[in-house]
């Protein structure tokens, strides 16, 4: 059999009408080139202070992308056959994604593999159980050339800034030794405080000890506990955040009293927490976050509604992160409304709302970033990181939040050499949206170029403060 | 900066498709010209039973227009520096909107506000900082003229009916007026009983007290509030009213037995009501409303859904109607089995459902209205009331209630100078989505042309009995 | 007034966009003359058994169809007028139809009728008043020519195999007959277990005791009534059927220890179970019955979300299956967490969902079903059956679920002549669908034909393993 060529259309994911498609090419024209701005991710801060060449395609492209091996995992395959806790030979591992590579079909993961083997490694032929070594062979041997370390395909990616994920507990060594290293790659961290926040997150009480022993706390008490994030959250502006992140499986937000909070803290802090008092906690805790935000500027972004590590047993033998995360059903309508009630007037906060439930985008969401000044909706998360999924939230959100109440585009992921294929869908469907626009004769032209720079570029630096 | 200009293309909001487009203009050209028929909105009756001049631009176009001090609110403009709750200079107001307009690129209150300047008042340049002074002393030079008069411009419409919305306190005065001032443009009234059947409305007991005082009944015993009830509803038919209103938090109906019903209303009118008590009250009262419905022939509008003055501080500081009314998920098929139960297949009733949250379209509104007799569905609503908000309605409903199950168009406003701009909008997406049926061959365009028709004129006589 | 023709268009249904319409025209191709395989619907065994003709038009094609009387009865027309629940002259019912025919515009029901029109009995005018007694007539006079059977229907449809739906109460008579006539035609049963598991099922006591008695088991005892269940599964699968069925209200399932299933069935068994110790009990069956699934091998299928005889008084003049079943929202993250806990990673297990809550697609059930080995996603369901309903399927469960999660098409009628036309119309949906992915160079043409044939012919016999 012939291997099939891999193409990378000059027009892929425009509309198809040819006058709208028109339109698009030229919005598209003038962002494809724009720096990209990555403020939310969690790629590993150690490739950039180290600069260590990465090792072979399965375990750079493959075993890290839970999008990937959950499909491949749907359809049968253990993950132990492509190395998920178990050793693997990485050619066998290779072998098995070119085997099952048809699954993709229609969905984002194809679309960004298709880039990276494209446009990175250079690949012409489409992967195929006849040429998985043909692309393993190519792609290994160019992960070891100098010109594919981590610092120079960021360079080469025409990265402007990029930031990580780190939880209050992480010493934050590597951005250290990045800024100390005289590379001038911006990578920065960002606080994602819930091992210290979510009495349900795995060693909580250890956590608050580490937390209590870095900052020399108290967490004993409220006010030590308070202090120890405070430090913390300075810590990290030091070292460049801009933003804080919360992981909550729901939107729920409180505003207890001091006493309240005080006894909710020694209930949760003593272990003996019940699931209400632990979601009370962590409700309580995101108005504290805000405050805290309003003091030192950090701008802050939460992601709530999914259930984590949904099938019990897979979590047993592999852990977290293994593709089991399903959303649920969100509301943001009464959950925000403690910590609004509080900050949701105050121009100094910026919060940025996310969610998995595109059932709220038109009902809720978009008609509160709408209307608090200090409410932001984040663009189309996670599964729905997709073609369709970001015309959907286009289609949801702009009518009544605009385009201004957004955040511009995430990547939000650990894949790094998939990063600018992901800016690209963004940047491709969102000028074809404006161009639909143009062409029914809602914008002018001018307008929609305008907005196209906005969405790209502009958008995300001044809501993330960059 | 040269100003851009300002068209408004004759294509505008037609698909992109040129087959699709031709077809859409055709039916389009079929509607465009046809009498407004509004059953539905919140103009105020004054302007028509005194035909005085309106104000300047700011007064007319901003401040009153919660869609469109919202979005400036949301991006940080206090609600005092354009005139609310707090005097300003009406060009200075004029201005803050003029510096904000590109907030507005891709949303309704665009595509209105662009019709009222063009059309209404005969602009050609888009309204930004640089054509703020010169739109703002053209829209008020214009309106001093006696052609900009409110009676002037509903004959200038070709309005052919207009609905407004009062309290049954009020005495309804200016619809006396209209009708003794031998004017004959048509103007009616609906009746929303909310203040005097929500407990939880501001003043419930002393409104009680006065639907006591104007019709002469003892508002003491529930006899002799249904009879002041009935008093008020045969008033209103008497001014022309065709239709009630209910605006309640969710679509709860309830079906109590007399007894209950006293005592639930011993409960309310003592002003003692828990939440639970104040919620069954109103849900009983629709069903109530439903049997008077039967008896007076007023059609019925449920109009559920919203969190009303989601904003504490603000409500506190401005009031009412201030853009913080944030939609909320909301149940039909369990809430309204008790009044369904009573008088669902009674054709007597023409109930007219209306929905914020569009995951019910598709799964319980369109199979509801589909089934009963008595049920039909109101047109996309408020944040819904937009080019993509009106597609979903269209293909959420359509293929399970049909097209005869639907009530045609409301604009729900009281921006009495954007309803030819509303209606126009609502004409073309509905021609632009039967010109796709067509293409697709699902109709042929005969049939399309008659169902334009529907859509447009006869569907909302005949629902609203006009 | 001269009757419309009526025409199918070799197009109907393909995207507007020239280029797009011609890659579908292309795949189409590739399908259209595939035959058909049916896996679950409800059609009436008898009629293949007993090869009788046919009666007359409203008989066969008004009275048993209740997406096409609901829509009459919404509008006011008596059930009685048509023949439900009183004798009618069929002719006059025809009638009412035609009369009504209007209504149909841009429904599913539409394009299925005219297809068999046209395509089964050759008419070449639209049913309206005027041509409903030629109709009629034509329709009649055909229905009694020998190639108008059953039989020969089936073959003339080029249906490969047919599944009905079956009561484990049923003998299976016809199918036994259906084998024993040495006919090719492969239809075969489906073991449908809600009348012996849903606690509030009509007679349950007694359908209890009838499946003892079938079985020879005493199901006076839970290890009875276990046995019993697997007798009659064991029956199905040797009459044929390769899947269960299952149609709660909710999705809710529950993994019960011994004992506790033991009092359960105790109490449900004797009558005395309450509301929640009956959803307790279905929950708990969902289970069991994916237990016995891994034994003997039948597809497991859960049709959940539907609160059935939603119009009480309708219920209890005319009885069950009267158009009056509405969706409701539903919650599958949570609800089917217990079951999955058991045997979601067991790829024996091949479990396919349904929904009416189309919230779901994309937040819930394409995340679960492409993660979970067991899962799949079955297609657009009931209201959902639709080229809007199968558009918005597969936009919104493909990027996360892909192709390979997915079961085809289920016509799930009892409307045996339709059936050839609901199968068109998803191929054709599914090729412009398709047409899309290839034209916004998603896919390539090469793949979008592989995959047009695994959504009409590979998908399904795999997923029900036929």
């Amino acid at each position: 059999m012939t291997a099939a060529p891999l193409r990378l259309h000059p027009d892929r994911l425009f509309p198809a009408d040819p006058d709208t498609r028109v339109v698009a090419r030229r919005l598209y024209a003038e962002v494809a080139g724009l720096p990209i701005v990555s403020p939310h991710g969690h790629t590993d801060p150690r490739w950039f202070a180290e600069d260590a060449p990465f090792g072979d395609a399965s375990s750079l492209l493959l075993q890290p992308d839970h999008y990937v091996f959950r499909m491949l995992y749907s359809q049968g395959v253990p993950l132990e056959a492509i190395g998920i806790g178990a050793p693997v030979d990485p050619r066998a591992a290779w072998r098995v994604l070119a085997d099952h590579y048809h699954l993709f079909r229609g969905t984002p993961s194809r679309l960004w593999l298709d880039w990276v083997f494209h446009s990175v490694f250079g690949l012409d032929v489409r992967l195929a159980p006849e040429t998985a070594d043909l692309t393993f062979d190519s792609i290994n041997e160019q992960l070891a050339r100098p010109e594919f370390r981590p610092r120079a395909l960021f360079d080469r990616f025409n990265i402007e800034l990029l930031a990580t994920t780190e939880s209050p507990l992480d010493p934050l060594d590597h951005h250290a030794a990045i800024r100390a290293s005289g590379w001038t790659g911006r990578v920065i961290t960002a606080f994602r405080p819930d091992p210290v926040v979510d009495p349900d997150f795995e060693g909580f009480a250890a956590n608050l000890d580490r937390l209590g022993a870095m900052t020399g706390e108290d967490v004993g008490s409220y006010a030590g506990y308070l202090a120890a994030l405070r430090a913390r959250r300075a810590a990290f502006a030091a070292a460049g955040a801009t933003s804080t992140d919360h992981g909550h499986p729901t939107a729920a937000t409180a505003d207890l009293d001091r006493g309240e909070a005080e006894r909710l803290y020694a209930q949760v802090r003593g272990g003996g927490a019940t699931a209400e008092q632990a979601e009370l906690f962590r409700a309580h805790m995101l108005t504290v976050m805000a405050e805290m935000s309003i003091d030192d500027g950090l701008v802050m972004q939460i992601h709530p509604g999914s259930f984590r590590n949904h099938n019990a047993d897979l979590f047993r033998r592999f852990g977290r992160d293994k593709g089991a995360d399903i959303p649920t059903r969100t509301d943001f309508v009464r959950a925000l409304r403690p910590l609004l009630g509080r900050f949701g007037n105050d121009p100094r906060l910026s919060l940025i709302l996310f969610t998995l439930d595109e059932s709220a985008y038109a009902r809720e969401l978009a008609p509160l970033a709408g209307h608090y000044p200090a409410l932001k909706l984040g663009p189309a998360w996670w599964f729905h990181d997709s073609p369709e999924g970001m015309r959907r939230f286009r289609r949801q959100t702009t009518e009544t939040a605009g385009f201004h109440n957004l955040v511009g585009f995430n990547d939000d992921t650990r894949a790094f050499l998939s990063i600018p294929a992901r800016h690209d869908v963004a940047r491709r469907i969102d000028c074809g949206y404006l161009a639909e626009l143009v062409v029914e004769h809602q914008l002018d032209e001018d307008e929609a170029a305008d907005l196209a720079v906005d969405l790209t570029y502009r958008l995300v630096k001044s809501a993330y403060r960059l």
